[in-house]
């Protein structure tokens, strides 16, 4: 038996990424917070890998040039890989604004163990929200290659779900999420 | 309750991170093979971290200069801190020859979840070992910063446990461990 299956046999489950992109404000760790929660309230073993939370760690030595955001998800696709390849359920919400990135993502982690979500919402309604203030500051001038302003958000052609947040409530994207995963995650 | 207590609380047991330190052919591999093994058929729940495992995914962007080092290590000991909290007992094998290199990492694992172990074997032991081959390609000069022959080890002064594998079975070493960390991982 290979380290993986005793590892989703010791956990009663089957590991799979769960990869959120979508812009600032979307709504992706909103989801994960819930999702996360619900996954664990039904007794799977999950981990939330979030970009703010690798920033702060891993990526501290990283900024936002186009070189720096590859290698930041460079490095939280081997992470979240390492998890995946443990049995783990593994939550990941980052921006992720490219096809490129996007697909060296699911090339990492391998693409039966990639599933994508388009957090969907469009840029006036995250600019509104703007929990982090984050778009005031890109818009004065004071943050540089911030998605959605002055570096580019290419919508993903082919995610497994996209869920348009400007409509459905948390709850309902979390059921969706459920929906399409359950069986995925369920152990024999 | 903490998400980390959350976790242990499911896993039914308390992360801690375990590092091995020491020469290349100690025996750093196969002791902690033989303890995740041990530890697997208690039903604990563990995640093994190796230098050469993660050399060909999250630092393989990385050499083999003090910088690199230093940030092979900083990288590892990320990553052995989001398996820590989530409460997974990880065995973290790698060289980290300076104290400088050990200190960082116990200081961003967190001097309570960091378990240090020096796997001690002679140089000329180990180079008479030579399992990869690695110390003849470093004596003929066709590897540089070899750690032992151009690129010092600091034995460490105050590791939790020292281990010679000159005299001692890998079974008596994982006895010994297992001595030192079952109080530790046992849950309540």
């Amino acid at each position: 038996m290979s380290d993986r299956n005793l590892k989703e046999l010791q956990l009663n489950q089957r590991g799979v990424v769960i990869w959120l992109t979508g812009l600032s404000g979307a709504g992706k760790t909103t989801i994960s917070n819930a999702l996360n929660k619900k996954l664990t309230e039904k007794k799977y073993f999950t981990q939330i890998l979030d970009g703010d939370q690798l920033r702060g760690g891993i990526n501290s030595n990283l900024g936002f040039s186009e070189t720096d955001r590859i290698e930041n998800i460079r490095r939280t696709a081997e992470i979240a890989k390492l998890f995946v390849n443990s049995g783990i359920i593994t939550i990941c919400s980052f921006i992720s604004p490219t096809n490129k990135i996007r697909l060296q993502t699911k090339e990492i982690i391998g693409a039966n163990d990639y599933f994508e979500i388009f957090v969907n919402a469009p840029l006036h309604v995250c600019e509104a929200r703007d929990v982090k203030g984050m778009y005031k500051k890109a818009r004065a001038g004071e943050i540089k290659n911030f998605t959605g302003i002055d570096s580019l958000y290419e919508p993903p052609a082919n995610a497994d779900l996209a869920l348009n947040t400007e409509v459905l409530s948390v709850n309902e994207c979390v059921e969706m999420i459920l929906e399409k995963i359950l069986t995925r995650i369920s152990a024999g």
